[in-house]
């Protein structure tokens, strides 16, 4: 379901990677001249009739490297056949996504194409995330996707990746769109994530084979994935950061925006309130989820946010019942239990050792629940 | 401005504590005949004609120790300046209590009366918190208070006792509407600070004295709470707990629901969430409360019945006009007045018992205002 001859996708890579060219003028000389042939079937004068004439001159004057993407990008296609560069007027092009305001003209994939028609849901949020943040994204993704949604992220650090590999654990897979050719990996360290996607799930991308990891690329990036999904879930975000451009996104294409709330002291918590404040849903499961979206739920395993520790054994842990579920400084600590520092800061060691307790900078701790 | 004498005392004792006669039937009866001498000037008959003829007998016959009941009444309000019974048609009777629909016949108050106009705010939570759960409350409280808002809640073990000790700290004060008489104090363990709010703050109830802590009691009392306060905050709370029962009944009169979010592990949250889903808002400071509920444009506009003296007498008054906004120490205000330090010391008391000025920890004053 690829573009299918090279003509057709050397047209395609003249329009949308002549520098200058936008995708809104782009879409003008497509809705003027039909396909990208048609387009350059016609002289820069008939261009000129639809877009400002600086951009009839650069389309009229195709980059020199064109010739070496084009080539390059067959070579791709032609290497796997699970690999695909699809087009606006492509069946398998994404339905959801197309009725955004702001499509991307081509889209390269590599994996299973047909996540692209599946309901799907975006989890997002912050690289540097807390160890209970991680774990949520992790359990809430597997929920979600045994529940039957693919789950759309961004292969950064943080909690993408745990969405990610959380939601490899389901029936509905995942979806990781980048900000870099399908060529590249970024974050290196995800490379092994990337090819599992590509084996199990789908990578995706609208920059063409050898863009690098630019900063502009990844806010850019995100309308996809907030456009592929019928909602999105930040898991937690600072104030300011890239999931909360998601999450407005989500609101301006009209989809479902859900946030998991935490301790009103966590910096990582603060996106996800201010989201929650502005009208996202406050989600405490997967659950919650599926019920919004008006899906089943999912009938295999417990839900992830179901408590993970009897009572008793919280009873049983002193120092794991002090913590209680916020951050809480080794004084406050000493102060909660009565133990003497150095005895409590052993069994905090114990405890973090277990991944029962995480360590986070400012001398805090924090207890983690795994479901 | 309590009950002028001992037989009007007496008539609204026997029609608010006959066993049978509740609160709706007791309005009827004030609606039909006036007040409660006046309903006992006429015969049982005319009673029929508004309650049924089991109430108009039991009306008939007071209850035994209705004398005694009277008494005690009578010595306890005698025995301290501060000791107040209110009547629904009293001039101090809470205004913003009087607009709901069931507001109580009689209220027996202890301490500072002026706190019953003043713009309040009611912090509630778990018994059961969190050592966050509880710091939250006490700091929260604290900053309210400062904020000029009187912090009402319930005297309860957990977050209500942390609330009450962290608004104690501000020029709102406190309100504790407590589920017993007030000569009794429940849990014992707070008897302390039931002391120490009636003589900083305010207690009350709607309970005669002697009235022991009845399970029942306490869902009921909730109602005060509520219909005292602009708003509701919820700090912690498990569901299905009473501060849920607290939020529902604000949001049945009309005021605003206010809920602190956590951890999703945690159970103490879970009510807090419950509240959000259901629309209440989601505050991460108190500024957020203060900001909700437009303040201080809110104490802008005066509440009725709210300072005795006019504002143009305030403004002419040396002492407020040298102690400002901020909280300012004796020294302070001897620097800016010029005034000798025993007369200040005994104007600032004056100012203190007429509830314009608030003695802070740390021998500082702050102005109250209300206008």
């Amino acid at each position: 379901m690829s573009v299918p001859d090279r003509d057709e996708l050397a047209a395609w890579l003249r329009l949308v990677e002549t520098p200058g060219i936008g995708r809104d003028s782009a879409r003008k000389l497509l809705a003027a001249f039909g396909p990208p042939q048609a387009v350059f079937e016609h002289p820069p004068d008939a261009w000129r009739e639809v877009v400002p004439p600086a951009q009839a001159a650069a389309l009229a004057r195709p980059r020199e490297d064109l010739a070496a993407l084009v080539e390059s990008t067959w070579q791709w296609l032609a290497a796997d056949a699970h690999r695909h560069v699809l087009t606006l007027g492509d069946p398998a092009y994404p339905r959801l996504l197309l009725e955004t305001t702001d499509p991307p003209l081509l889209l390269y994939a590599a994996g299973r194409l047909e996540l692209l028609q599946a309901p799907s849901i975006a989890v997002v949020g912050s690289r540097h995330a807390t160890a209970q943040g991680l774990e949520n994204a992790r359990a809430f993704a597997a929920h979600l996707s045994r529940g039957g949604l693919t789950v759309v992220s961004g292969l950064a650090a943080g909690i993408d990746g745990a969405a990610h590999e959380g939601a490899l654990e389901g029936a509905g897979s995942t979806i990781a769109v980048v900000g870099t050719g399908l060529d590249r990996v970024y974050p290196k360290r995800h490379a092994p994530l990337a090819a599992r996607i590509a084996a199990e799930g789908l990578l995706l991308s609208e920059y063409p084979l050898g863009m690098p990891p630019l900063a502009g690329n990844f806010p850019r990036r995100n309308r996809i994935i907030s456009g592929l999904a019928l909602g999105t879930l930040v898991v937690e975000a600072a104030l300011q950061s890239g999931s909360l451009i998601t999450a407005r996104l989500a609101l301006e294409q009209g989809r479902e925006v859900f946030a998991i709330p935490g301790s009103i002291h966590a910096p990582q918590s603060r996106g996800c309130h201010a989201l929650i404040k502005q009208g996202a849903k406050l989600v405490e499961s997967a659950q919650d989820i599926l019920e919004e979206l008006h899906l089943p739920a999912a009938s295999a395993s417990p839900p992830p946010d179901a408590a993970p520790e009897s009572p008793a054994a919280e009873a049983g842990d002193p120092v794991l019942a002090a913590l209680g579920h916020d951050p809480a400084t080794l004084d406050a600590l000493v102060a909660r239990t009565g133990w003497p520092a150095a005895q409590l800061n052993a069994r905090l060691l114990e405890l973090e050792l277990e991944g029962r307790v995480a360590r986070l900078p400012g001398q805090l701790f924090q207890r983690v629940d795994r479901g």
